[in-house]
């Protein structure tokens, strides 16, 4: 088979995004792709069980939402008619990068910052092109990319953990030609959101529901904008992109806040600890607002530490940046996992 | 706001797939979107309940769906390699517009047909190019668009329940300098299949769990080609396109086979008795191969009949394509609720 004579040769040509390791076998410490150690609300796993017990399942979902935008609009306090629903937020940024941007179109993003980005310019056969951070983990005042097709700026930063101030954004979604998302998985562990810049009608900000509402394996994510661009956006997403489980339990997720507010304090306090641990271990660890953070050294390489404790059964993910270096993405964890990764540095460094 | 200075113009000039309703009341009779009226198998609810009641909804699912691939390769006899999962076959649909379609590409299907072809080669900014069934709904033997990007054919087909033999699919996919996919989300309620055919490089086979597996509120579809094509078609699919429930309900509902047979068994008994009795009616139907009928008439329009149904609150579709003309797409319910449709139909004809 001449594979070039079927695909186009941008999707040839890629590599593919590799996501985190997935293992197979228990009996891991898995703090590799930031997931929450604790479980899902309740109130959310009862609404899919009685979906289960229900006639939904037979039946297509809700294309729009409807129940889930009102729950969201209600509690961000903006119109339901500008939220967009997602098969997690990768669906929701796949959405974006296909409205927006064309064929051998200009995607722009900081970097280092979130791998996916790249790959979703990579499928759509566009180009990308990456603004670095300033060594203080802000965005250059002069930002050099104004007439992008789309710019994704994700904050807190992934792999970083660090975040840019609404002003600086406000400053770049003026700025720019297109439009600006800011992704912002991890932004219930911040101190700050960028919910009211929606209000600019070139700003999108988007949500997971995998990380501080503890629901990976349910792929739900979804984006708050102006509802003219969002109905927009309904005609390139799936019809029915969330199914009727996901869909019910992303809502009882989102009323149950109490919850949430307890699960991100177990975490923050896990994160302070973690910081403060590492560093006396002679790590470089930057003041994270996510639920992971990203630690450095000088010392020695940290593939091998990575390597080594993945011998452990300890799985975090290694990266490596041109111009910027290697280090160790570490997810917050529970306690207890936390201290069993702790103990195994120990003995490594 | 100026939506043309951010979105794409193909988006901007599309109007968007529009899916059947679905009503948010009760006491609709709903044969429009042809689900199915019995349940899914136990043994997938089942499944799905474990899961809820498991550690995986708070982690990642696996990204290739390997426990399904297996599943699916055993039963259908392929390698589990060539199994690429999907948020319902949709997702599958988009996927190879995606990895074989550039902007300005060309995407070839029958028409009439289903329409979200048209919609997905807008959204790609690609040209659809529609090639009429014959007049006995068959395909043309001098197949006029050899050089396409891709070329989808559904069968059994959507609206008209009718399918074509292997030979002219052999045909077509041996004439082709592009790959064809066969739509087979109707398969289950026909003769025949085309998973043999999967053994040709340039072929893929489309299924979906929302027609005869009652699942349609899952979303979950697969697609069955060779191996070195799936390789590369999991590079544009979103990493975690299928969430942890659905992965688990869709391989117990491919392993329980008996409850898939008993259920098809009644909706093609409930489809020949539907068939003659709208007959009696005065409806021309055609033969169906699926899990609805295509009922059009002579004597008067039929989009007054759909209204009227509507008004007593039985959903059919109503569909009207050039060249072709206007009628009635009724989905297979259960005996009851044909028995309703059938009696309201004796009032208005």
């Amino acid at each position: 088979m001449t594979m070039s004579q079927y695909l186009r040769p941008n999707i040839l040509a890629m590599a593919g995004y590799t996501p985190g390791e997935q293992p197979q076998g228990d009996g891991y410490v898995k703090l590799n792709t930031n997931e929450n150690p604790y479980p899902p609300s309740p109130r959310a796993v009862e609404a899919m069980a009685e979906i289960l017990r229900s006639d939904r399942l037979r039946k297509y979902p809700d294309p729009l939402g409807t129940t889930f935008r009102k729950t969201a609009g209600k509690l961000f306090g903006v119109d339901p008619d500008g939220i967009l629903i997602g098969n997690g937020s990768d669906d929701i940024l796949t959405i974006l990068t296909r409205a927006f941007v064309p064929e051998a179109g200009l995607l722009v993003s900081p970097t280092p910052s979130y791998l996916l980005y790249a790959t979703l310019a990579e499928i759509q056969g566009a180009r990308i092109e990456r603004v670095p951070f300033t060594k203080d983990w802000q965005l250059p005042r002069d930002w050099p990319w104004n007439d992008a097709h789309v710019t994704f700026v994700p904050n807190p930063n992934s792999p970083t953990g660090t975040a840019v101030a609404n002003e600086a954004l406000e400053d770049i979604a003026k700025a720019l030609h297109g439009p600006l998302v800011i992704d912002e998985a991890y932004a219930d562990f911040a101190d700050a959101n960028a919910i009211r810049l929606t209000k600019l009608p070139s700003v999108i900000v988007t949500r997971t529901l995998s990380k501080s509402y503890s629901l990976a394996g349910l792929r739900f994510g979804f984006a708050i904008a102006s509802p003219a661009l969002v109905r927009e956006l309904v005609k390139v997403k799936d019809s029915y992109n969330c199914d009727a489980l996901s869909l019910a339990g992303a809502q009882a997720a989102l009323e149950d806040q109490d919850y949430l507010k307890q699960t991100v304090a177990k975490i923050i306090a896990t994160r302070t600890r973690m910081q403060s641990e590492l560093r006396k271990l002679g790590f470089d660890v930057l003041a994270s607002q996510a639920n992971f953070v990203w630690a450095s050294r000088k010392d020695r390489p940290v593939k091998r530490i990575f390597e080594e404790l993945k011998a452990r059964k300890i799985l975090v993910r290694y990266m490596n940046y041109p111009d910027f270096g290697d280090g160790l993405r570490i997810s917050v964890g529970s306690d207890a996992e936390i201290d069993r990764l702790l103990e195994e540095l120990q003995k490594l460094v």
